[in-house]
């Protein structure tokens, strides 16, 4: 029985069965990563974009923020995997999202949405997620509130950082698997909803400080393209990209204990994660749907 | 005999006597930024805006860079306090900015000018510096050659370094009080011009360090914006984000003697600020305007 | 003899006669950098603003982004030295940097050229660079894939990292000399191409975590510019760029050997550098064109 067939019989085993074939995709996806160093096509906010670059490049990814409508097609064609996320968009980068996004779909690439700051208060973006959402995203990840009022459901949102928790609204998220093949909600714990499994994987670790370092959540993003253009399915390569930053979040607390030195750490520890520390340090629950 | 009351008395006293009760109200002032957690609308240029994010975060408010005309409006309604800066404006940032400060007053909300490259070398910025002005900022904040220059006087700019010196130039900007409550001078020494308490606070502390790190007075003139949302007055929280910077720049430099370690202590010392770091590093002195 | 003198002789001596009064020149060019602060002009990408600015900052020099074709003829006007990098380009940046390189030709001043991700799968970025090299730019300077293709070579580019080799392509990049004085090829080594010297100058040094940092590349290319400003000919000043940048990776490596805690530390040596760190770790080549 291999990776997949374990992962799609998860109605007749117990869950926590699971635990270790996971574990093994997502060293076999770090081990992959390291090795095929996959470019991804990012479109990403101005706080994020050098952040972001440094996190792909430290866990071993070839990012490159290409973000003007006259060469997105051309450069999803080329890319392993891409990454949306509406921080800041521009009109012209909003050009650019929707055909990069297109193209994706088209060829069938992996593509993960990250509509930051989705609410009633940011019109323009909502609506630009809204159609995106035809495109088919593999992955939607985002905070609670994002997630949540994504999802249709009431909510209030503060910006950019999320009002509600991860672990009171993950259930309400679900109905978002009709746009993609998961959702991830990110907060003190991470929750991901694998239409695939038809579980949720709970993923604990990372740091109190990790909301205080800008972009953690935009780098997060990116990362689970970055890991999804090397895994062999979007589920491991999401929870992947979780488990390397959890990891990295709470390797780097355990060096730092301010923001400032903590965001130093986070780095090393992106860039110096090992075999043995995903053995180690991973925390996971499978819970039911 | 309240704060403000105690303020509005500075021509019967001797200044001195005000040091304590300013001091009393920053205090305050942080202790309401950590626990409010102020949405700060901010729109400021390409090289700061990572950076102005983790300082306020470290400080404890919450920044959102929200730079596009369309959603200018609904996000400055939401926010507590704005901050404009004008780095490297693009024309969708310049119409959001309008927006932006107009909504703003119409709101009566704290907004915080930063004419970055005010000048005769840069007409298309310092024209929109003009037109801003008509929008009343509650605090126009820059360094000696950006704020000598909105005050009508000569001198020379290069690009947007100061050529000129707080102290010999801070008297010369008071007629700037005519279009906002406080005016706010960095350099070695800051200097800020009260209406309300009709002086000048000057604030000593910081490093010589602090200009070699690129946007140091645009995440400064975004703590004011956090600040002023959570003070009783606009001179308290104008005063209270420069003691917070002077302060984290004294023990920053304390720790790290080169520019690279010095950033990340001085996100550090932002984070970690205590009461008793304001008690024993601040370091002001009350000038008659 | 002055240096220049000794520069043009080379058919006449043996080439590694050449060093010492080279590394005279840079040593020269680093004094006059941290005396004169000379104002670069930048028009950067967006990942790489915040990081270019500090990396010039920390060296001595004063950088300014200013990327809008409203204020770029002025400010070219005033800056002693140029910097064009085609990274994250958008329309108003592309028209900005037609107006810069324009002014700069007319004025004769300095300007750098990095053709970021140059090949045929950004073609729009690709034309302009087509058409920014009829303004004559002083230096061109990227990562082998980049040069190769400009240089009308065949080869593949993988987004904006290169997939050849610095130490196999710079030869073949002989014919760039007809656009510029100075082609500089980045990579394990960086060699540059100077036509006044009818030479190639091999650097070696750096550290092999200087590719896991992004915008290292752009970092050079505005140092260039910086030490153009201040340097007897282009020669010089590039080769000091490449040499201080060289010099502060090996030392920022024996401090620190993972990405996040390396970045902190080449910026603390860029900042540090002696003219004994010159003289004790350059390493260069002095090889036939």
């Amino acid at each position: 029985m291999n990776q997949s067939e374990k992962f799609n019989s998860t109605m007749n085993t117990d869950l926590s069965d699971l635990n270790s074939p996971l574990l093994e995709s997502v060293i076999q996806a770090w081990t992959e990563l390291k090795t095929n160093q996959p470019l991804v096509h990012i479109i990403t906010n101005a706080v994020a974009s050098n952040y972001v670059a440094n996190v792909l490049l430290a866990a071993g990814a070839s990012p490159a923020m290409i973000d003007n409508p006259f060469e997105a097609e051309s450069f999803a064609t080329i890319a392993s995997a891409i990454n949306i996320n509406l921080g800041t968009p521009t009109s012209e980068q909003m050009q650019a999202m929707q055909i990069t996004a297109q193209t994706a779909q088209q060829l069938s690439k992996v593509w993960v949405l990250d509509p930051v700051g989705y609410g009633p208060v940011l019109p323009w973006r909502s609506e630009m997620v809204n159609t995106l959402l035809q495109y088919r995203p593999s992955v939607i990840r985002g905070n609670a509130s994002e997630i949540n009022g994504l999802a249709g459901n009431q909510g209030e949102s503060k910006g950019v950082d999320s009002t509600l928790n991860s672990a009171e609204t993950y259930l309400q998220a679900s109905t978002l698997l009709e746009h993609c093949e998961c959702v991830a909600i990110s907060g003190e714990s991470d929750f991901i909803l694998s239409k695939q499994m038809n579980t949720v994987v709970k993923i604990n670790g990372g740091s109190y400080l990790q909301p205080k370092v800008t972009a953690s959540g935009c780098a997060l993003g990116a990362l689970i393209a970055a890991y999804c253009a090397v895994s062999e399915n979007v589920t491991t390569g999401t929870v992947a990209a979780h488990i390397h930053f959890a990891i990295a979040g709470q390797k780097a607390f355990e060096l730092a204990s301010s923001v400032g030195s903590f965001n130093v750490a986070f780095l090393d520890e992106i860039f110096n994660l090992k075999e043995e520390d995903i053995q180690q340090y991973a925390d996971i629950e499978i819970l039911p749907l």
